[in-house]
């Protein structure tokens, strides 16, 4: 913009002129080409439809039918004072303890929260890089399972400066997470002289729509015991398990050991996917280490959440009957959801990993990549599918997988008449596939 | 909490455990004081009074109009989903929009904001922080003029490893920068051969209550293009000139020069201050640098304001009636609250620099220190006016002030009540002084 004839480009920082913010990955130029021609069921029918955007749009009737009911859920003037002044970074004690409890909820009550423990940042976003920011020092490491969140490679790494170090996991074990696969990534962290900082598991996972059996947790935990550093659990997608039986936090499993080492335990969680108010940017750091609570409290002050919407989400949560409700149906609302679609990919001969959680699944398109079974021959399947049948959807490279021809598939942020139609346009896409195979992949 | 019987304590990061983060400033000290006992007119009538806070209540009864006007500002059900799932970093359009049209209103029209610059994230100091991170690298400086805001220290430092030279300013010419001290700054930064990345300024000046005049802007100005760095004005209290023909934003001087050399310049501004409303966490970066831009963009998803704060608050702004109102209605409030603080001080044999905006005054309480003019005498001074006369104020030390007995008072964060009150405490502990002074100090 200025007119700068006389004087040299004024210089920006190193991570200002970094590129390690990742949002040249295909998970998000996917989103780009979404946003220049969307999919609409009137307007533009031929559209690209969205399902790389893990976003959960099964329950607003709930949400809204609640605002019906409580209309008084608003900024009204009485106590507007109170609120617009308080910037304390504890936040509200009202609504931290809502959120303690709804966090218990969703674990059937088998687990509690302690509210003063409950630390508030604008998202789950924010809650990582705090974590990151305070458990490891730039050049430190963190593993984290593969495949994971293509957002973390922005959230842990790009101001931290910290390192990913993947863990491998592949479809022979459905892409659990083994000692083995532990070690080798804390040995190749050592070979490298990078000093490993913790684990970050995503449980249920994302991308993989699944939760981590319980005797995974407990080796996971063993495993950070006897190397003495960190776990990160990132739980935001506990209330979407389809069947809460399914779920273990490593809340409970730290509580069946007595709180033992529990002060190298972090969780994350956030209001952004079970409720689906990523908008509202409600994300939690609850950690079992004092001295993580503090920083992280003190470090909260530059992600604050509008004290506008923790008086009205503490209203909401506060509201057993309503949550109750919310709960049962979503987890209903979404099992439908993943059943539908999974049965419609087999229909178009796809199969896809098991899963019981989360607002997207893990889809095998592998066979298709017989004579280019590459990362690459998995973005040029993955360009096909944008281009031919228009919709977008998540490579597994993106989410670092180490085996070629994995996609995510969202299926919650569309009606359920958008989703036939996207099932409509696979089953077209594979069928042309099968056709015309030889000729384009 | 946790049983480490077996295990040596997990390590955190060097940010973790450094001290920068400044909590153990006097300034944040002096909080903590007023939270243990603090001042109740009916409750606790002896407790202390919070002068340490800048904080805006003396218009909240027209935001509390607005609100009973215009009742459907809450989050209805009609456009709550839109609103929930709306998570862009560029923010709502409608509210860049409203912010940029506030920003020209408070400079009386006379400069113009494009919203495609108006970067947004949850209040300035994170804006603040943003900058830094996007302008220096670690172990680099930014140049500040003295006294300034003691939250800087944090804001600017503690987890970018930025440096803050002081430009020291003192009551010879009422606290304005030179070019000699700005250069002084420079040179004292070069022999530390540490390299300066910007000038932050204030305008107008906390803790000064004080615009800064256009011919130091300009030199300013020229300073940073010399030297070919950044200049950041934060003007977060811009609408908060008693007059606003005594303000000269950045931008209008820009404008003046066809925004030649515009691309090092970037404004913080924030609703915390002028409309009162801290809790909401809205603070913004304009800058005139694209690439500057575009990273801020891409670092504000760690930073996001609520989405139903930003539609509650983009009707608000575009109700020009209400904000013509407030503004005008504000100012003048503002200027008869400084009025009466100001004569207060002098009834009790207080004098302070003359000021024109704000929501503090500063204070000049060094005759009192004559036996012993040093930070440490002043910090004894602090102490004893907490502990005798019940007010929190904010040492000129915190604020990095190089001349000892100066002290920031906030008058606009209680009721006029109160700051009577807190007036006959200070003329008081004047009188208390003044009859066993050598007691004292």
């Amino acid at each position: 913009m200025a007119n700068n004839e006389e004087t040299p480009e004024v210089e920006l920082s190193e991570i200002a002129m970094s590129e390690t913010h990742g949002e040249n990955s295909p998970y998000f130029v996917g989103w780009k080409a979404y946003d220049q021609i969307p999919y609409n069921e009137s307007t533009n029918p031929s559209g690209i439809i969205q399902m790389g955007l893990a976003e959960n749009q099964v329950s607003f009737d709930l949400v809204e039918e609640y605002l019906e009911q409580n209309s008084d859920a608003g900024p009204d003037s009485s106590g507007f004072r109170e609120t617009a002044l308080f910037q304390d970074y504890h936040g509200l004690l009202s609504f931290r303890t809502a959120m303690a409890g709804f966090m218990e909820r969703i674990r059937d009550g088998a687990v509690k929260f302690d509210p003063s423990r409950v630390v508030l940042t604008a998202g789950a976003t924010a809650a990582n890089e705090l974590l990151t920011l305070i458990l490891a020092n730039p050049g430190d490491a963190l593993l984290l399972p593969t495949p994971y969140y293509p957002g973390f490679d922005r959230d842990l790494r790009w101001r931290t400066k910290v390192k990913i170090i993947p863990i491998h996991c592949d479809s022979s074990n459905d892409f659990q997470i083994t000692r083995q696969a532990l070690e080798a990534a804390y040995d190749s962290a050592m070979a490298m002289k990078i000093k490993v900082r913790g684990v970050l598991i995503t449980n249920p996972s994302n991308p993989l729509g699944l939760t981590i059996q319980r005797s995974t947790i407990e080796e996971v935990l063993d495993f950070v015991t006897d190397k003495n550093i960190h776990l990160i659990s990132d739980e935001i997608y506990s209330g979407s398990v389809f069947s809460s039986a399914e779920f273990t936090s490593v809340a409970g499993v730290l509580e069946s050991r007595g709180n033992k080492n529990a002060d190298r335990v972090h969780i994350v969680y956030s209001l952004s996917k079970d409720l689906g108010l990523p908008g509202f940017r409600v994300g939690t750091i609850y950690s079992y280490n004092d001295r993580v609570v503090t920083t992280a409290r003190r470090m909260s002050s530059f992600t604050l959440i509008s004290s506008q919407t923790q008086r009205f989400l503490a209203a909401m949560l506060s509201n057993q009957k309503f949550i109750d409700k919310y709960i049962e149906m979503n987890r209903d609302r979404l099992r439908k959801r993943y059943q539908m679609i999974i049965e419609g990919l087999r229909m178009a001969g796809i199969e896809c990993l098991k899963g019981n959680a989360g607002l997207f699944c893990w889809m095998n398109l592998s066979p298709l990549l017989k004579k280019n079974p590459t990362r690459e021959g998995e973005i040029e399947l993955w360009k096909c599918i944008l281009k031919e049948a228009k919709l977008n959807i998540s490579p597994g490279s993106s989410c670092h997988c180490s085996e070629p021809g994995w996609f995510r598939v969202c299926f919650a942020n569309m009606s359920e008449e958008t989703l036939q139609i996207a099932l409509k346009r696979i089953h077209s896409f594979m069928e042309r596939m099968r056709n015309s195979r030889e000729d384009i992949i």
